[in-house]
């Protein structure tokens, strides 16, 4: 046992859940003495105090059992001895957040201010041991600047950052169109392209929204999402409107060309609409299926269109890339932070214990979303 | 106009349509005197005397209106100053087709036996003026191996042969999927397969055949297909006979893997299967769609599996890519051919301008079907 962590006898909280089911039903709030639990004895881990950890989709997914543990599916269990890590018996929810270095460590310096690099761990937790090559330094001013929010960055960010950078030869004056919109993802999508010279068009569902609410959302986008055209998924269901569309988008090029990359978190009829935005030989990234609907390709579209459809899932970009190619994501958008050029969506932040009044405001918002983040010192 | 051509008075024939619609309605055949057409002043047009063009089914939907003209789609118009190509002022059917250089020629030697390169031209005819860019030189040694059948070798045989080179990093002993088996790319492909040291498996559609025609089809694809493994597509529904044809696909495989290359000429439920046994990060290139059906992709198969789908379209290859890739593969094949490694697969041959009884032929075959050859040279 550490004599730092008996001398210093600590209460350790968590979120965590026995069985798969809906958050409200399985997830609750656990606490407990931290020395009871292992003692990790790799000189290589370090004690991170968690501060936020963000309520991603994927992180509802998981508890729900629908979403595949990227600990398991990607073997990361066997690499990281998940065992010393876990304070706890039960699945600990959360996949990415950020905290502060309480022990010494080889590399890293004591109090700097950490970002969980390796997803699929459990962050909603008040503390965990985790090997050094797991975490990504960040800047200290990100904490003022973003505030909670920036504990999402690498989550949001990095896979919007990476679906524009990996994927299609995108150059400044280029466009690239997207569902989902108005998700965190795609407004952090839209954000990072503006700052890379990209314009942005969203399709988004009008659904069930009044005028007045859509035009708010569309001002939104606009402004603050960064778009360079937003429009209606239902507004391009004939010929005529989609032909509109593409005129539309091909204005906003300076090459006059249609995009060479669409990103789909949608599914469905959404994906029909961007495939026929896109250029001959576009790519078509999905990375999420909020309508539970398939990718529908025609033939046609393949062959002669030579349409690709590709996924990414950024929990496997980060934990199969090098610790060196995930910092340097993590310095390009903590920098796009400092110097405002994206800015984190909205939040509301929930301490770990009040899970139940967080899951309960969660499912009740209105049309323009925040998003939920656990402040995981409080207790 | 040309001396030698006024001299040797020809008679030029040719298979061609006016307006788009069935083969059976619009095609017909059409012959005049060929000094009456355009002299080409371009000295790198050379004369070819065409000997035999297959039927594709390409070719079949390109009269049909329902495939895009290569030469439209892709701009070769530009390039090829298509005006001095044609005798006629109709569209000539058919793609690919090999036959004689019979004018004095830059770089190449007249009386060689050449293959057509640029798809879209129209073939089915005696004769046509074409840049030497055009042309790819064949082994005179083939005719006799291979007998018409040969002329299809660079549709079919590079179809299968590119899908198996440029999509997946293969290497001898690893098995590979498709359906349409038993069509001519498939056969194909398979031989191509085993040529490389790698196994492929088959699925096949049982449909209405019965219990001797599908055993009989099954021995063809196993003995002159080369294929490791043939299985129905109806035998493939449930998860319990998935597994055990996941179970076979490995045991088939040096490395004990899925496939990581599935080959789609039908779409549909076909489809489904293939992506089932494709491993995660896989690889399905479409190429064909004989079900009308699309391609369905679940969004967890993207993002989770890290399945790609593309499409293969060889018309776009042999139009993009250079005369040295092009002359390149036509000498592999052709040396596969002349050492048996692969053999065409059945043909009958019709003349020209035996057009009504050909195209009632083909539609009225069996189980194993044959591939229609045009004999050009006949009148």
């Amino acid at each position: 046992m550490r004599p730092a962590l008996c001398k210093e006898r600590r209460w350790y909280h968590e979120l965590s859940y026995a069985s798969h089911g809906e958050p409200t039903d399985v997830l609750s709030f656990q606490t407990t003495s931290d020395d009871v639990n292992h003692d990790p004895t790799d000189e290589n881990l370090v004690h991170v105090k968690m501060i936020h950890s963000p309520w991603n989709p994927a992180d509802i997914n998981t508890v729900q059992g629908t979403y595949p543990s990227p600990a398991k599916s990607l073997g990361i269990k066997d690499n990281l001895s998940a065992e010393s890590l876990y304070f706890s018996d039960r699945w600990v929810a959360g996949s990415e957040g950020w905290g502060r270095i309480t022990s010494d460590s080889k590399n890293l310096r004591k109090g700097s201010l950490v970002a969980i690099g390796t997803p699929g761990l459990g962050t909603l937790r008040s503390s965990l041991w985790i090997p050094e090559s797991s975490l990504l330094v960040l800047s200290e001013e990100i904490l003022g600047i973003s505030g909670p929010a920036g504990c999402s960055l690498i989550q949001l960010g990095g896979t919007a950052f990476r679906m524009l950078s990996d994927f299609a030869p995108l150059q400044p004056g280029d466009v690239v169109v997207q569902n989902a919109g108005n998700s965190a993802v795609g407004l952090m999508a839209s954000q990072i392209a503006a700052s890379k010279g990209i314009s942005m068009a969203s399709v988004v569902r009008r659904g069930s929204r009044s005028q007045d609410e859509y035009d708010e959302l569309v001002e939104y986008l606009l402004s603050k999402g960064k778009n360079s055209l937003v429009i209606a998924e239902e507004d391009l269901d004939d010929k005529e409107s989609l032909r509109r569309f593409q005129a539309e988008l091909k204005q906003i090029s300076v090459s006059n060309e249609l995009p060479k990359l669409a990103l789909n978190a949608v599914g469905g009829a959404s994906v029909k609409a961007l495939i026929r935005s896109l250029e001959n030989g576009g790519t078509l990234v999905t990375y999420g299926g909020m309508s539970a609907q398939p990718v529908v390709l025609g033939t046609p579209q393949l062959i002669f269109k030579d349409i690709r459809a590709v996924g990414y899932w950024h929990s496997r970009w980060m934990i199969q890339q090098s610790h060196e190619q995930k910092q340097e994501m993590v310095n390009i958008l903590s920098k796009a932070v400092l110097d405002k050029s994206i800015e984190c969506p909205p939040v509301k932040v929930f301490p770990l214990k009040n899970v139940e009044e967080a899951l309960h405001w969660q499912s009740s918002q209105g049309s323009i979303r925040k998003k939920l983040i656990w402040d995981c010192q409080e207790i």
